[in-house]
């Protein structure tokens, strides 16, 4: 995904404005600012009383989360790819 | 991970307290709510200004990155072991 040069750009979450700089493609910088917005809209739709500050930290907490558990799945899929190989 | 009940526990991440309500076990929560914490204070440390609801969602950032990279890994691998099946 990288072309080697540092991006810099502006992408919005949750109605303010972030500069987010990064070896990665604008468009790679982009899809992850989408997506953290779209999971704080979820979050906020659901518990629409939390602040900013811990609807951020939730949203964290749910990616963290989900990471986690994709980590797992990777995991479990590269034993399974060990044993075939034994 | 799952003992089929509704866990609710409260952790700190980043000096403030939160309830956290999920299908998971106690120990994955807190393992979880110590990445968020972690990931944070090491993002406070390069950025010492930041509002901590700038710093939440730059954590929701940099962690949804990671979470997009590693499915790229996880498919590239189902795509090698599809082609080792061929």
């Amino acid at each position: 995904m990288s072309d080697g040069q540092r991006n810099k750009i502006t992408v919005d979450i949750y109605g303010q404005q972030y500069v987010i700089v990064g070896d990665e493609s604008s468009n790679h910088i982009r899809l992850v600012a989408e997506m953290v917005d779209e999971k704080m809209r979820e979050i906020s739709f659901k518990n629409p009383s939390l602040s900013t500050t811990k609807l951020a930290v939730l949203t964290a907490v749910n990616t963290i989360h989900d990471y986690v558990k994709l980590k797992e799945d990777l995991e479990q899929l590269q034993n399974d790819i060990k044993q075939l190989k034994e």
